[in-house]
């Protein structure tokens, strides 16, 4: 099964050797999660290199996968290692320009595999979405659980670390990314930074949160009410069309659309109101083993989105100062339709 | 202050420009942390060049540090902005392969700043060692906040969600690495992936933690008993070796020895017990911006120690199968001695 990646990504550069050094594309290839490694693919078959650490690991967790496990020999530079080769294909957006230099002194002609990863990532396996399907769900328990224990004076750093914590006990091994948690005009920044603000009644909360299971990504926003206190009638109209736009995208948005036309589903319905200019950012990324991966949904990304495909759909309206929302499911397209994976409740939450 | 790290990095490479875009060689540059941004030091001066979403912050907050703050040109690419230049210092262990050949092709001379990074990230300023020592402190409480709460049952994955957060209470942003937490035989494995194993009686406790505040890391591992079955000769009679390796480095490492010399303090006291080839790593790594920074106590590491490098002590014994000890504090060389920067207790604790 995994034997057939390194073949289909083998396939698609023309070098006399495939070789994989990055910890996340090296998970790809073999799927076996190591912290050091190299993946060797030729036409004679897949070796994973790896030190003493992870021998035997390795060799119990691929025994039957086609992909062979030798010990990386020690005090040997990659260069020597593949000795028996004149070109090599590695990935030049994530390989160093000393590796890149190393290697071309060493004689080897060079060719991008990054494009084949791209590609080859693009599209999960119905395995690698079980896999996203388990973080979003740990991501949901722990959103609801999260919920009836947000208290008014606890910070945003308590909060994002309650979350987080949930999450763990789910059955995470981390998060997919730094949890944002933004109480008030905080939310307004898309990116914020959680801190030491206090929550107060009557604050927005803005969170965007996410965690890993079997190295799968899960990606989820969500934006409530910490109590009414009269003063929200633009934050539940905004709130209102945000959820409008993010749920047109999952009716609409189809296999065989491209990620321009996706995110215009979002950006032209919010126009209709004048909150296009608010919404600063496209409708969503790719995700699996990186939280961000592609194809995008933005207002320039021609890529055609096809079954397997998994990604976020996250439209969102910031006036700064005043509010912020972001509304985030992680969704997959099945049958050519939009399937969401992360699924707890996105009506208007008042705590 | 911080204009002066500029200077002294532009000024230890010869080229026209010091271009640095990487988020953590930023924050040292400028002492601002963003996710995006490019820093250029030439003759003149430094220049940050970040979007819309930081402009306001970096200015407010680099207002009196020399260094200005202009909004990176929408649309531009990097060789495009940097067109004045001939020739551009970037560090070539973090650059791409895809970027070098960029620039190369746009006919600028590259000259490699790494070292000139290594060099000057590797001793510490007072405000730095202040920021590890916040993280240090949090690291510490969070431990022993942690102690009392260790159950029988509780999975390897639930104490490190747990310490994890009592880390972010006591005011982490996130942290350092990813939590080890390994029980029983478990700890033998020196990077034990923290999993679904459950506490049982008699099981050692190996923890390996730390975080990070104002952008500094903390690195801690404590193994401890969780209750004593009457079966841990063995493990309490090596626990006594390794702390004493431990506090060996501590006594006999100073400033002008080299990393070679502070891991032979450990390793050679090891060797007298027979317990020098369970010793299965090096002793320790600088730590600040990175958990892994430059330079290392290993036994071929010839740089010379000085006054304000922070480092990892950490002596370990593994034996396969049956036990795994490491003891580690992050600390720093003050007046030419050891400062220890985490300081729970290391006696043997049986909870």
């Amino acid at each position: 099964m995994v034997d057939s990646r390194a073949k289909k990504l083998f396939s698609a550069v023309a070098a006399d050797a495939l070789v994989t050094v990055q910890d996340d594309l090296r998970f790809y290839v073999t799927g076996f999660n190591s912290s050091f490694g190299v993946v060797v693919t030729d036409k004679s078959g897949t070796v994973l290199y790896t030190d003493s650490r992870y021998l035997e690991a390795a060799q119990s967790r691929l025994s039957d996968s086609g992909i062979s496990v030798s010990e990386y020999p020690r005090g040997i530079k990659l260069a020597e290692l593949l000795a028996d080769y004149k070109s090599l294909a590695m990935p030049f957006n994530r390989i160093t320009a000393s590796e890149y230099n190393d290697l071309i002194s060493a004689g080897y002609i060079l060719k991008d595999s990054a494009p084949a990863f791209k590609s080859a990532m693009s599209v999960k396996s119905a395995e690698e979405i079980q896999n996203v399907t388990l973080a979003c769900q740990a991501t949901d328990k722990a959103y609801c659980e999260l919920l009836p224990q947000i208290k008014e004076g606890m910070t945003e750093n308590e909060v994002a670390a309650l979350l987080e914590y949930l999450m763990r006990k789910h059955g995470a091994s981390g998060t997919s990314f730094a949890t944002i948690c933004a109480f008030g005009a905080n939310a307004s920044v898309p990116h914020h930074e959680t801190g030491a603000t206090k929550l107060r009644y009557g604050d927005e909360i803005l969170l965007d949160f996410g965690c890993k299971i079997n190295g799968y990504c899960s990606d989820c926003t969500r934006t409530v009410l910490f109590g009414d206190d009269g003063k929200h009638a633009e934050f539940k109209d905004c709130y209102d069309k945000v959820l409008t736009a993010h749920m047109l995208v999952k009716q609409e948005f189809h296999s065989g659309m491209t990620g321009r036309q996706g995110d215009a589903i979002a950006r032209d319905y919010l126009e209709k109101f004048g909150l296009a200019k608010f919404f600063t950012h496209s409708l969503g990324h790719s995700l699996g083993i990186n939280i961000h991966e592609a194809p995008n949904l933005t207002p320039t990304d021609e890529s055609v989105f096809s079954d397997g495909m998994v990604f976020s759909d996250e439209p969102g309206v910031y006036i700064a100062g005043r509010l912020g929302i972001r509304i985030e499911d992680t969704v997959t397209l099945k049958d050519g339709s939009v399937c969401s994976l992360t699924n707890s409740d996105k009506k208007l939450t008042i705590l």
